[in-house]
């Protein structure tokens, strides 16, 4: 099979990232680092590098030898980059979030539609070793009926200038409970608390409430202050509960055989609720370890091979997308439930 | 000194705790265990005990040596068994809530002023090591201005039949929100959020935000469903944020000198947002270890003798009714921000 | 049944614990608390108690309601004290360890066969629920052959000023590896280095490595001066490997499918080993939380109403006292192997 | 300054590191990835590389752009490929142990005395935020007298076919040993204890006790079969005592004010001893996060240029050889205590 010539697109914070996976999977061909900032891009491959630098987008997409993008710019950039690359016929690995709205989200999906090209975003958690265990158990059955997830998301981290926490780092969360909820499991509607103790001009704490299909609550906590680090999911379900801590590498998953079961006695001449507590073993499966962002690239050669769409496609991305514009709006609105919008998100 | 006469009130999952803690508080002489069912208080005593057992309030108010009463009744009862006491000239312990709604508790606590007697609040994380040391860090000033609270308390709990997680749990987080804050930085408005994914009838996950004066943003979780059990808060100031892990007895409290700070740069022609990290050293005061409720019994014996209002005394209790009443009312809304009763808060 | 009288001796830093827990064991009847320092024993009964306080040991054993004594005073007097109570008729209860040496441990186990009355240790870690759990996991063959054990016991503890810190807190390992080893498998050597770096007149660090009937190795660290609280176990077998953390009370327990396993691969003209790795899932079981005092009381008062040996009986502590003899034998005589004495020791 | 041209030798499990991180040294110019496999080393450096694979040593010590040779193959080979590079006159970096016994070793210091090259050990930990931090708090005072040392490193680890644990992990312990321990603290003597449960033909688990200068008890263990992974050091001092825990990105060490102080009280007729506790504060100090192995190439590229021994100099590798080779005496002799040469060692 012929290697797939691939561009990456921005030499920022997560371009060096794409640049080494790429090179280490065997279906790609790098073939250019493109950046404005050539010096940056040239700094990102080091002096031992054979990868081609760029400074101009129409100069990558002009080499047929280029078949593929993959675009680390920042989100108010992604509807430009990446519609001039669809447009030149290549396929597309976007960062997250899609892009910097719904409406501009839309447009690339349905532009990559159009022309049958490969749209896929770089969802990362999705293909840690993890993530693909918690969908199997999710969607598996295994869990029972989803009762309540539960994400944090905590550090001392970056503030943006440009975008709140929500959209920093919630993409990461949304994504993940995207991938893993069952089939016909959508977020409704959100409601979205948020403070900006620091005065940086948005929010840098906030708290998310999502009603899903179905009645089930999910929460996410992002925070940019944090002194402490902490990356957990909880997914409660009607059989099994499992604790997802994505800094304890020895045991990120925990399978917990306990929970509160609601029974009804009849007795003669009534019904009456009867609570039980299941309090079981818990198991933590092996799972191996593996870089996530090799899996990304992997998934991304194999969905243009086969012509077929990747785990985390463009509509994965505009759900994403369609969540946090309805948490902006609620954070606007002093924290009431917005729907969210449900249009073209099959 | 003469010894304060007691009178141990509920024999259920609390009060044999009053009771351990009473006989070995030397400032009390603990008279009497009363509870209807007088083979439960038999059960609680063991068969070693010289302490009475009374099935009758009549009968322990009426002993002109019971000086004081501590109450361990479920909190619909409140209102009835600790205004009786009052009015029978007793001092009152109560577990907390107060009362079952805002205006019984505001009962009670006219009651008690009107004829000089102390009512205090069993709120019992208040008088531990850490909380002090809480109280001091956040009213000394060590932790500058607070910039947010959260705290996490979840686990497999009781589901209560008559109350929700909200009025079971969170006024453990909002009794100690009420003694650590500054004088005059209080519960403005609160959203809730909640679910009931077992059917059991109200509310066994929630979420509550809390807007203070000044406008910091404090949450709330509590879930009763968790299969790990998790109690931390962490209090984010603009010099040092602390965390407090209840669960971690060698360390329960972590003050970190890790942040953001956001400064002016004026250049010749314009000023720009700057943002600075502290990332120094953490630090983890030494605490002794003492069982709380000892000093919640040595508070009510020293205020009842100096005549003095207590640590967390009828006040404090009415501050987290009304912040409960408005959490329910929320609840109930749908979860919009309701604002929280401040008459009579001082 | 006719309740067992039970007499305490000893009211310093354990004695308070019997106390407690014989008065919440129906089948015994707590008679007197008995201590040459009488304030002191009523101290730990307080005020409410109707228990009574004795300052003569004979008063006691003369007393025809006391049929068992359960003795917490230091190692030197056990074999007074508790020849005395076995001659008077008693069935004893003592503290680990059985005796300052080994001969005068033989004595009492000796005196209690003859005059057919029941000796027991009080082995405390052997009656919690986790090392009951580890009996049947080792005993019951679910870890295969036991390749290694490894028990570390670290604090900031009290430096003894009569015991070395082997004394003082190796019994606890030992006694939880004489409970759970299989039949058959018995401590054949050990070898002993220490320091004493604060000059306090004997180790305050300690080494143990013990050679196993079979050729598997145990070693216990124990260690007085460890600013952390470490109480770790690790059994490693052919199958399974188990993790006992007593200071995690939400997984004390951790079973590992985890380990290396060696065959032999046979070609043609050669056999050649071959390492392989089992790296599968962990189990942690789930496990009541029950006080061990309270079944060693339990324990106690059943293998007296039956007559029949309880789990650590007089044998157990000797082997543990031979253990700990061989053990400073070799300290002093700078670290080389010891053979343990094996004389009645089945 | 020109760049020192370097050649790695070994392209297998830790090779990678050595090519990727010299690569990000500028000091350095990465000339050449020798190895008898070339296959192996072009699968190194991947498909986008300007460095060139070499089979032959001798083509590239004849290179006289090379400069310096970092050297990551097996211990057996030390002395061949390192002796044929100084006598090439090629400074050398060489993984640990520096050889495969002391006397080869020595070889190895002499000649590159003899030649005025840099002889380097990489001693990676040596090169952490952490283990500098260590170095400072010992050297400097702050610990007061150091009391002991333990070191716990286990972990389910490849069983290595030519050599045993201690010869495996035990050179990490005793290099940091090396590196923190003051001025004329040396290890003395030492005795091994080492078990080999699965029939690897060596020991699987082993513990190392090292007498100091001036008594202090040094402790190491060692463990391939452990299904967790520990990688902790307690060094006790009489002012603090500090815990490195290298699993503990967040936190990797705690200085604890927690210990046990001895004094004396002099009363009118005797001395007595006094045995005080301090119980106070722990401070976790901020540590930048930075690669060891970037450390590792400045140092050798700087102690070249300057002319200057390196922080693990040759010496400090032989230090190390001569207590692997005293630890391996023990384990045959059955865990006697064997002195530790002390020739040429300063």
């Amino acid at each position: 099979m012929e290697r797939i010539g691939l561009a990456v697109v921005g030499a920022g914070y997560w371009g060096p990232n794409l640049v080494r996976n790429a090179q280490q999977t065997p279906a790609l061909r790098l073939r250019y680092l493109c950046d404005l900032d050539m010096d940056r891009a040239r700094g990102v491959l080091g002096d031992y590098s054979t990868v081609k630098v760029s400074g101009s987008l129409d100069e990558v997409l002009d080499d047929p030898e280029v078949h593929a993008v993959a675009i680390a710019t920042p989100a108010g950039t992604h509807l430009k980059v990446a519609l001039q690359a669809l447009e030149a016929g290549k396929h597309v690995l976007v960062e997250k979030p899609l892009a910097a709205n719904f409406a501009e989200g839309r447009r690339l999906v349905e532009t990559a539609e159009e022309r049958g090209l490969t749209l896929m975003l770089d969802h990362t958690y999705c293909y840690t070793p993890a993530v693909r265990r918690l969908r199997e158990l999710v969607r598996g059955g295994e869990l029972g009926a989803i009762q309540y997830l539960d994400s944090v998301r905590i550090n001392l981290g970056l503030v943006q200038p440009d975008v709140d926490v929500l959209w920093d780092l919630a993409p990461h969360d949304l994504s993940v409970f995207d991938a893993i909820l069952p089939d016909g499991v959508t977020a409704e509607s959100v409601a979205a608390h948020g403070s900006d103790p620091i005065g940086a001009g948005h929010a840098c704490v906030a708290h998310l409430t999502i009603r899903l299909t179905g009645g089930a609550m999910a929460h996410v906590h992002v925070n940019w202050l944090s002194p402490t680090k902490i990356r957990t999911m909880v997914i409660g379900g009607s059989n099994r509960t499992v604790v997802w801590d994505d800094l304890n590498p020895g045991q990120r998953l925990s399978i917990y055989d306990r929970g509160v079961d609601r029974g009804v006695a009849r007795t003669a001449d009534r019904e009456q609720a009867l609570i039980s507590y299941r309090v079981g073993d818990m198991v933590a499966p092996a799972l191996t370890e593996r870089e996530a962002l090799r899996a990304v690239m992997a998934e991304f050669a194999d969905s243009i091979a086969d012509g077929r769409a990747p785990l985390t496609d463009g509509h994965a991305g505009l759900r994403v997308l369609a969540l946090l514009e309805a948490a902006s709006e609620s954070l606007r609105a002093g924290g009431t439930f917005v729907d969210v919008r449900q249009e073209i998100l099959a």
